[in-house]
């Protein structure tokens, strides 16, 4: 049992949770659609068919074919609340209380909400993994280097891509772009929604709206990257930076699952600007 | 009398609506004072400063000192409601009106602000005298090229700019970028501050809204020039286009009016990407 | 009755004058051929052949099939007889006469040239269609601006793209570079033929010379897309823009074109960077 | 009592350990001599220099005049030791003694390096503030995302900079680059290095000496910055990323300390590609 | 009878000695394989293949099928000896002695090894070939420009590329990157190599060694094409810029032998960043 | 007895034959005359002007102040004309002698021309010197690498920057480029000029002359340098690779001139992309 990923003129891609295969292109299967497929696995791991016909829905349980995060999304959510708990500002609380707090709409978007299209977390509670471990990781070394204010650190970390919420369609099925997020810009959308948000907390300092509002808006590092301004902060330097590395690490964790048996490099990768070499880690496993 | 427009360590800077004259760096004025200034020009008319104090309050008018518009403010305001009279579409010219209605708290600001810090229009009314002829441009050849909705290009050109009022200093004597302007950017504090009113505009359609959103994010044209979205509507690539020429034509201003008597070539122009060349112009004046 | 607009190993395009249609590659057919099709339409648009063959040429009339402009070759012509005698300077007309006077070589070949290979106005009419539109749109706003010379800009604006009659084949079943268009340049054959007829004018001004050249030369406007040399003057500036624009504006109308029913957005476009949107056009009307 | 950092023909950079002070250039004082200087600070804490004469040698303590880290060597020598005493795998345990076991002559070297000439840590024990901070926050946060050998990483990061000792001359009052580093480039220096030392320690497993020299080799990032092969594993671009955040976050130490006071935004950095801003921090303090 | 060079799920490429043949993919044959194909060449030199087996191994003469050096590889030998016994510094003669000496471990290699994996020079004997090339034509215009020693030059262009023996696989039939080519680069392995050979000559100048690691440190001539160091000394420049052009003709030499018979043009080609025209050599012969 | 090489508000520069001095600007010197200094030199080689005046006609020879070629220019002249015996087609030999004819009104500007405004060659004869070595250089490897006609090369390499005529001034006390060099480009004047003579040369093959003029066109090598298409001939790959060498080459050269007494590293240099060793040169010598 199979899901189909997508299906064009050139190639057909099946996936299960623990991996993706190719196939020869077929006219007969819809992208997003789950097969139950006959067939062999030739060299280089494609897969030829020899059959294929629609599954009927209760010949499989969705979370099984789908990908999805390393840890279950109720221990996720436990350390998410853990993680807010120790910010001591009642400020930087009360807004990640008003996009986080159990029951609000913004929750329940982004606990299901995938992280990305293609590159890395594509995937149901994707958002929530990556938004975590960067905030976590944020976190870990914010004492490491001097000068960090952690309060905002971890606070513009957790929210660093709450515009993704507008970007991104959420049915895991078939994640893509929406026209607000092609028209707008992520960035510019989860701008407006902080924003917004703040504007209606009492007494939000000024100063601390514009430390967090840079993190969300300089994320991307780079004007050519999407942002419209570079970080200024250390805070939002260590946003991006984690945030980036986040991205690449979670681009290893798709290619390792993606890597047909035996081969040690993965192909060029657009994140990585390179392959990806598996041959260490496989043989200290 | 002469506005010292910038004085460093390297050299002075000084002005009067004319033109600008360069002269040695020297430690006993400040930028932004009126001075009376005694001296000669030299070769590449570089003035040799013999004496300079400063002037009195009752010694000279600013604004014959200040650079300005082409054509008076009044005329320019009285060209801009005759052009907002020609939109067809009521919500796009109740946005305008809350925008540009004589009496609002924007519009106050827009007539005074300056279109930019240095590079073109960097003077009181500039940002109104450059939204205005973008926007003539934009209405003069909507026509020319098919498939152009006329109303929403001229709504984005009169608007495209509106977050340099939150990201610009607007005092004449010195002009700069605000925080704001340094850590949320231009184009985001625009797009808020339109989408903003927007939202409290009873039944203004979502997809006009979008298109003209769309506009103010995307006018820079690329990434790397702070847009976090290309244009992808015929109206934002128009807008965007003019603007460019607007801002590039603007700066063949300046130049002109720096340009030393005799010379043919302005020095190296970052906007222009190169000199200008104004041989050809001046003898068929 | 369809055109086969290309066919290699990946696909077939087959247009009319009103669109195209992708189908599946097959061997049996050549690019630029006209075939009778029957089969039926696709997700995507995309065509299922079921049966194919050469038409007759008694089956089909050409200009049926072709993609052309939006106004008859006739109006446009007139037009731009229209716009030839609002140039006031003897000197600039007596060229235009040498190069678009009824009865000349180059305008019998300029009148039946396509703009581009692909991008936009790529076919017959398309040069004189592109180069109209360029100089009307140079005309209107020529005056919204100060300092420009309106007669040179809109000579220039004229003449820019005059070396694409030695860089295309004319054919418009199949337009392509010729070698010399590929080993000279379309920017340097425009240079030297306007160069050369200009030598032969009696008493042409030396620097109205430079100016017009200077206009086709930088056209381009930077030197990594072909101009040796970057714009210099105000109506240099000036066509380089409103080239760039008609170029994006043209790309516009062939995505709607190619828009399979239904959709909203194009796929990825060199000329845009991005994708073009139809979504509120459509709405619109 | 003041350290000369630079003396050029534009201005005379002075510093001690709190901060540094620029005023205009003089041609009577050589960089990296210590001078008494009478004066007053001016706008834009620029000093205006009345009398200055070379200090004795019995003035001052060199320590005093130096910019150094955040800790004192001692603590970090003893961290470096107990991070050490983490890693597991005895090969890389062997080779760090290798390195950094007292007495060695590297160790000698590395404990007194700066790690770079100008931008970050650009002083005495700087190689060993860097190197240590960085592989502290690779062990911190190597367990979050998932895949990472501890091990490997920790090592990469302490070992990464280590061609430096080759690069740089090691003189606290001039330190430069060496005809070695400009001609050999500091990666292949240190690839050498580590790989030589390798070569004589027996049963060094081949792949663990890949897995660290790509470390080393790769650590850049990217060719245009001086890599000549990007990260290809986890381990290195963990070392990677985090070493790219601790050279900005050092620039922001760097641009703190030289801030004027009453400024919240520096100038433009090269490391940073835009200010820093110091604002929110100030204000939060 | 053909010899396989790729297969993939695109296309298949057949070559002999003479050059090469596109057909459409096809499951049963394997790439490095020798395979006796019947069919006919279609359209732009496709071919169509109508029956394929693979060849027995007394049906075919591999040396007939692979592409090699114009010149036999004893006449290269020769040549190559004849050169450096040309050179005047015994220290220099000496390394080439320890590198291509008649028995080394390092010769047999050379000898063999091809010079890419695909752009020029991709076959047998074509590192010696290349590097004999480069090195007699930095020989003979060594003299035209005024202060190169040209014994450092001649050494340097014999060395620059002595990493590829570690950085891809010898096969003829299957020539490709080895892990220590992805991982470390050729030029690190270059230098290495090479200056572990140095260490073991007594005597041997500093800067002499220097000199020539330089020049392989520095051969591709920019950062972003993998040299961690820019050419510094007029040698380095030289064998630099001979080593780019001794690339870009055998791509002509590789693009010519791909020509399909009838045409005058190559595709576009990564190598020269354009098409390869062959128009006016085929009239002149 | 020193040329002054230029003056401004930052530094004079100073200069004979032999190399360059700077010193602290002053206002009483001008760029171009001939003045006797008197002063002593300081560290890094900067001259301490203590009396200076101009110098009177008398005093001086002009030969003896400007830089100039390695050989003299009856030598180079000599060795053109051999040169140009050397090549075999009539119709190349007689485009040659129409530029370089004795007595031709070419030859008469070429024999005294720049090759450049500052990098490399740039005094009088530069442009027959740099000109003369690419072309032998050329002719010396021509037949080291197949397929390449050598007639055409060199005859290019020899035209390939005849355009600097009309885009230099020529008066060796202030090179610098004309209205037409900065509104046309050397590259498309060279064009014109080649072009225009050969449409006088009767029977001219067509084939030869897009051959010799593609290489003038393209001898920049890339769009973002000047040329407005790139190399697709061996010839004209094998002319640009020579020129560029020639230049870099020819910055060796100026830069070993004007480094200080000591110094063994010039400073960064545009060309190059980097500094300059002169360290084992040195020695050497």
């Amino acid at each position: 049992m199979l899901l189909v990923r997508s299906s064009d003129a050139k190639r057909l891609v099946l996936a299960d949770r623990t991996g993706t295969l190719e196939a020869a292109a077929r006219g007969d299967v819809a992208a997003g659609s789950c097969v139950r497929v006959a067939g062999r696995v030739e060299a280089r791991g494609r897969l030829a068919i020899t059959a294929v016909r629609d599954a009927a829905e209760d010949e499989y349980v969705l979370d099984d074919l789908l990908d999805g995060p390393r840890i279950p999304v109720e221990r996720m959510e436990a350390d998410l609340r853990e993680l807010i708990a120790t910010i001591q500002c009642d400020h930087l609380r009360a807004l990640l209380d008003a996009v986080f707090g159990a029951g609000t709409e913004t929750w329940e978007l982004f606990r299901e909400a995938p992280a990305a299209k293609r590159y890395h977390q594509a995937y149901r509670h994707g958002l929530l993994e990556h938004s975590l471990t960067v905030a976590q990781s944020v976190s870990a070394i914010s004492a490491t280097f001097g000068g960090v204010d952690r309060d905002v650190a971890v606070t513009g970390a957790l929210l660093h891509d709450i515009g993704k919420l507008d970007a991104y369609t959420s049915d895991p099925l078939a994640i893509d772009m929406t026209d607000l997020g092609k028209l707008q810009g992520e960035i510019p959308l989860g701008y407006y929604r902080v924003r917004r948000l703040i504007e209606d907390l009492p007494g939000f300092p000024t100063d601390l709206a514009v430390a967090v509002l840079h993190i969300i808006l300089s994320h991307h590092g780079q004007l050519e990257h999407g942002s419209p301004v570079v970080p200024c902060t250390r805070e939002a330097t260590l946003v991006h930076m984690i945030d980036n590395l986040g991205g690449k690490l979670g681009s290893f964790d798709r290619l390792e699952k993606e890597l047909p048996d035996g081969s040690t490099w993965s192909g060029w990768d657009r994140v990585l600007g390179g392959g990806a070499w598996f041959g260490a880690a496989r043989e200290a496993a």
